[in-house]
């Protein structure tokens, strides 16, 4: 059973998260936090020295989640249907946001390149692996011919992170989903996805 | 002649559009505005209400800036070698600057878009008149028979948008051109470009 303290732990860790994706680490201050979380400013520094050391504990359990679900999304009953199914739960993960927030990772990238490199250290991790896992899963579609040869998969895939980090930044502005789901529309053809044992995009 | 105010004014914006896309607008203090800008807080509050306002016109001065450089990127002796010299302008720009600094419409979507209303609104007509601009392109590339025609143009501009800006982001965090260069590579390859009369992307 977890303690009064881990429970605390969660409570901030968890309102952290929230606040942090949908306006940026820096522009949220300490007082933001403790709103965020519903807890005293004694207690967020018993559990920790700092908003940094919040926020970089945001990222490594963040990461932890993402990969969960990288792995729960590239799954089906061919490599085909595997990109299919991992294009339709990451527009099915932004419609659930309301659009709100975007992906943590470009976030991430964007707000911390030029200035805190643990906070990057950790997104970067991220999209290396990100992109292994959909380099060997396009591979082994363009194995199985449910997507074009022409082009090495590790290209392929570094594109699609890419594409799909600009498509959601697109949908995030505009608050609407038609930006990322015609994107990923565009992309499938784009690769030459073919998959009868797939769903598309909007299943019904 | 510009008056001494004018340059002043002028000196704070040039400061400010540094920092602000270095670092991000929410995280850029008053006092970070003053130290970039090298002017004193009298003069910054003489020529500016406040930080808010500052990073407002910058947007405004940027958007003119960003839409000179798409009209002048999209040139070539046929809209395939527009499309080539605009991959191999984009990519340039974003080695001049070390990959620093990235994308500001970009950087402006993903700070504001869930806080403040008017920095997205700038940020978004850039986006529609840069997907525009690509649009009218990418048909003209189509009906010269210089980019593929099975997809609607205006699909393939919204995910070259998408695709530049997610690449932009990944060398940025890298501070490397290989994800950038690759992925434009790549979605050469994917528009099927073909331009007899283009250079790209590391002309010699």
């Amino acid at each position: 059973m977890a303690t009064k303290g881990e429970i605390t732990r969660e409570k901030i860790l968890e309102g952290a998260t929230r606040i942090f994706n949908r306006q940026g680490f820096a522009a949220t201050t300490v007082n933001d936090l403790l709103a965020a979380t519903g807890t005293t400013k004694g207690n967020l520094y018993f559990h920790f020295p700092g908003k940094e050391e919040v926020g970089l504990e945001v990222l490594h359990r963040a990461k932890g989640g993402f990969i969960h679900f990288l792995d729960a999304s590239l799954q089906g009953v061919s490599p085909g249907a595997c990109l299919d199914n991992f294009f339709r739960q990451a527009l099915e993960k932004h419609r659930e946001s309301g659009f709100v927030g975007g992906c943590l990772w470009g976030n991430t990238a964007l707000e911390t390149s030029d200035t805190a490199p643990e906070f990057v250290g950790v997104a970067s991790e991220v999209f290396t692996e990100w992109i292994g896992k959909l380099r060997e899963t396009v591979a082994a579609a363009q194995a199985a011919g449910q997507v074009r040869r022409d082009l090495p998969a590790a290209c392929l895939a570094e594109l699609v992170v890419a594409t799909v980090e600009g498509a959601i930044m697109q949908s995030r502005m505009k608050k609407e989903e038609g930006p990322l789901a015609r994107t990923l529309e565009t992309l499938r053809s784009l690769l030459e996805l073919k998959v009868r044992d797939g769903r598309g995009l909007n299943p019904q």
